[in-house]
């Protein structure tokens, strides 16, 4: 099974990055772009077979590794 | 308008970013984790009304900043 999970800072956490992409976006005469936030996507290759468990412990891995839950939410999304 | 654009990288193209992934993962015994590939996304507030240019012109955005086109893929998701 195959697993995506997306990354985005929340709400009102500071996205340097995406304040970058911004100006960087205005330099290129795109200047009217307003809000930029920048996310990442995982994509997992899992061994389970049931549905139910690979959300299980997708949920599990995000907690422990992939997101910084103090600014950071998630998404786990199974194909 | 809000666009949100895909951004990944290429089959064939190696992942270190990914692999430090799997192996952290395996490391806190998630270790029947295949592939790991991480790519990003960027969500961008437009002021273009028409969904076609707003289209065109984030594929441009994509083409000469958002991508590297030589190792990644990206897709153009309008909401």
């Amino acid at each position: 099974m195959r697993a995506k999970v997306h990354v985005t800072l929340k709400k009102g956490v500071l996205d340097p990055q995406g304040e970058a992409v911004r100006h960087a976006l205005g330099a290129l005469g795109f200047d009217d772009v307003g809000e930029v936030r920048v996310g990442k996507v995982i994509e997992l290759d899992l061994s389970d077979e049931d549905r139910g468990t690979a959300e299980a412990r997708v949920s599990e891995m995000c907690e422990k590794l992939l997101a910084n839950t103090v600014i950071e939410n998630y998404r786990v999304e199974l194909e």
